[in-house]
């Protein structure tokens, strides 16, 4: 049996050491385009943030280590074009050896598709598959508008162009940047960059900071920038960037110093020596579009609980596919960690012949902006409302620990629940202490299609350094009770 | 409606206001036979241990407002010794103005019952009752031995206690103590003691440290206690306290100093300043069996899912009364404040003919020691066996946040399931980082009645700075799965 994946990151290394655990004379042959396979992506802007780290302290295990001890033929450099479902081949242009991964300056290839650079010709090769896994990803989502692609101008996705941004802050002395979009991965930057005491601004185009917060937990996340010197310039759409001719050292001031960049809205603009392009992501799903295989939501690449796609032996896994959420019971298409490993898992389990199906996802995101934990579950009021339900918010304002307890914190929480049925729909919460893993318990609730009322009931855990004697989440479901 | 509640702690207070709330013209009475009303118990300890801390902090609400602002008919200093089912009465002795809660040295009554003190005569009083809450707490366990008696040998349950406890450390200045009890509030006291660099040293008779953990999660608090110059003498019973001739100052030198007391147990001698009795709780029933009252686990007050007692116009709730558990479905005994609280405010809509029933509880708990967060829900391995279970355990080491994330710690989890069913059983954790909120997704999913293999499969939130890409609950559940 010949077991191929495409991709060699999350979902796709996870599939190859599952599948090499559970049948180990499974022929299990990885293609990624780069020369990285499993390194933790989401660490980046914590590793950009210190100076003394090495980016490949982000590496989990070698790609030899996959080669010479898990016996995976995993080929680095091979970028995959074209998948014939009918005659079970995959074939495409090896990029090794010719990689452009030392050159400080970003080129529009690092930059737009995270591909390596292609600088010379290169070699074509086709492999058949028995059973395929497309574990391809996503890539940050960037404008098609002048300026673009120039020197400075970065977005974060795979570990090479985590290694070009921390290169080109300490090469070109970063002082001052801005990050085009206003979600996790931009936050995160902006606190990378800020602990490097680099000023940010932020600028998208949308006017609402964090659309899928509600108001009064938005406010607070935009409290915690402004505290830490963050400008917001929300409502600005970008239409280009320029080149600024920038000064000398000899020429530099303090005072004087001129940025290379500027970002040019229609009523601001913006300079920075870099660049963040932090506007999204997209499932990279053109490879299996174009052999025919169905699409999912926004572009991805369509599923079952089996994570098989409409060919009966090809899968996907990871950023690249759907799921089904567990609230909706809906597709979905929410590119998270966790998924890609378990989907990643379960493709390989599939494949050796133990049925797995996954029940879905809630879509439970965890996020740091400075000292504040912002942590999402299931869905938001305007979510619930437009999934059909007849939902009810509530916002309430705790405190993280118990009464008269030092170092107690404001955590917020908004919870919405589903009047027809009872249901707990989705839990909001941030603060500075004890928020990050508290939502899960929210998210145990959601996959066990809990009511607002049993949730109400559950016994969780009271110790004074910990928290007050009724959770946070507590408090909030006896107030949306009142609600409902 | 005449509506008394005897006992004005956690669950007495609770139902005191929510049947305010609920019915404002009925008349509530709490009979409470202390003076201090509506405090945070559990935050003693930590009170103890910082000397510029009031420990009037912990008072959450002040008995005038519950009188003024809350029209409630609260009489402290009122012990109730007596109950009549069929005349609906209750009876006994008013303490206010009697009550030697001044005195430095603590006394028998201060200690064995946490009543306040009788120095004179006394006034009896007699009230009706339409319905009645027994909301009566727990008492320390103090054994009755000679020397349990003495200036200096102390428990701590009521907030007198709490405040004679801080005030004998700081009229002795105590050096050295000695804990008898190695249960959750011996180890909070322990590390509130050594807060204030007191010696420490703990004593019991069982030489196992806390039965309940699983060995190798029970090994890593005991090293924690061992890293903190805390000294363990499991397997020890403590035969007698003696009184020993104390130095005066002016004789004492570092060298020389001699304690004023001494555990005396059959092979070991332990001196000490001050003697912390610790050795566990027993549920104060005493009241409501003598009334003909049904009794249920361990001496405690039997209810049903409304709270309801074997009479139908008297309730208990709190510490004083037994629960469902909601893994083995059976009755339990596991005195909890967020119980308390949610029973005591379930009687209040029950009494005021809002019907509320209670699904019972999955012994959650969760306490610190020094830095070590130490964490349960549900049941033991040892605990399944003996309710019925098939059990499995399995116990992992993994790490609080992501790979190579700094201020990544240990995380110790064990995880109990049930190979006939399935179902998760329990699961309990230890360390130094995201442990306590942790807890909470299990105990949740144990209120779901769900499946190792569907509480593997929950979407549990990830950041490097929180957590591995598989948190350690999720890890512990697929290594479960394949021994189940």
């Amino acid at each position: 049996m010949k077991f191929v994946i495409i991709g060699g990151d999350a979902a796709g290394m996870s599939a190859a050491s599952k599948a090499k655990r559970n049948s180990p004379q499974m022929e299990v042959m990885v293609l990624e385009k780069t020369l990285d396979v499993s390194y933790s992506a989401c660490g980046m802007p914590y590793n950009i943030a210190d100076p003394s780290r090495d980016m490949d302290d982000l590496v989990v295990r070698k790609a030899d280590i996959f080669r010479q001890t898990n016996k995976i033929n995993l080929l680095t450099g091979h970028r995959v074009d074209h998948i014939d479902p009918v005659r079970k081949t995959v074939s495409g242009v090896i990029l090794s050896g010719n990689i452009d991964s030392d050159n400080g300056s970003p080129t529009h290839g690092f930059l737009g598709n995270h591909d390596p650079v292609v600088t010379n010709t290169y070699q074509k090769f086709s492999y058949p598959f028995d059973k395929l896994l497309i574990a391809t990803g996503a890539a940050p989502i960037v404008q098609d508008l002048p300026g673009f692609d120039l020197p400075g101008v970065m977005a974060l996705k795979s570990l090479e162009q985590g290694r070009q941004i921390k290169k080109f802050i300490e090469a070109n002395n970063v002082r001052q940047a801005v990050i085009i979009g206003m979600g996790y991965i931009g936050l995160e930057m902006c606190e990378a960059l800020r602990t490097r005491s680099i000023e940010v601004s932020m600028v998208k185009p949308g006017s609402q900071f964090l659309p899928w917060m509600t108001c009064e937990l938005a406010e607070v996340v935009k409290q915690e920038l402004d505290d830490n010197s963050v400008k917001l310039y929300g409502g600005h759409t970008v239409i280009k960037i320029e080149q600024a001719v920038k000064s000398t050292p000899s020429e530099e001031t303090q005072q004087n110093r001129k940025c290379a960049l500027s970002v040019v809205c229609e009523n601001i603009t913006l300079d920075a020596d870099m660049i963040i392009v932090a506007s999204g992501v997209r499932p990279c799903s053109e490879v299996a579009i174009s052999a025919g295989i169905e699409s999912g939501i926004a572009g991805s690449i369509a599923v079952d609980k089996m994570l098989k796609t409409s060919d009966d032996n090809i899968y996907a896994a990871g950023d690249c596919a759907d799921a089904f959420h567990v609230v909706t019971g809906e597709k979905c298409w929410i590119p998270l960690a966790l998924r890609a490993n378990r989907s990643g898992w379960a493709v390989a389990d599939n494949v050796c012949g133990i049925e797995t199906s996954l029940s879905g996802v809630a879509g439970t995101a965890v996020f740091k902006v400075f000292d504040l934990q912002v942590t999402r579950t299931g869905l938001s009021l305007k979510e619930a409302l437009s999934a059909g339900f007849d939902p009810v918010e509530v916002v309430i304002k705790t405190r993280s620990r118990a009464h008269s307890h030092p170092g107690s914190r404001s955590v917020h929480v908004a919870m919405v629940g589903d009047k027809k049925s009872g249901r707990l729909l989705g839990v909001q919460m941030v603060g500075k202490d004890g928020v990050a893993h508290r939502i899960n318990a929210a998210a145990v609730a959601l996959h066990a299609n809990m009511s607002v009322t049993d949730f109400a009931q559950t016994d969780l855990g009271y110790a004074p350094p910990f928290g007050p004697v009724w959770d946070p989440l507590l408090t909030a479901a006896n107030q949306l009770l009142k609600k409902m």
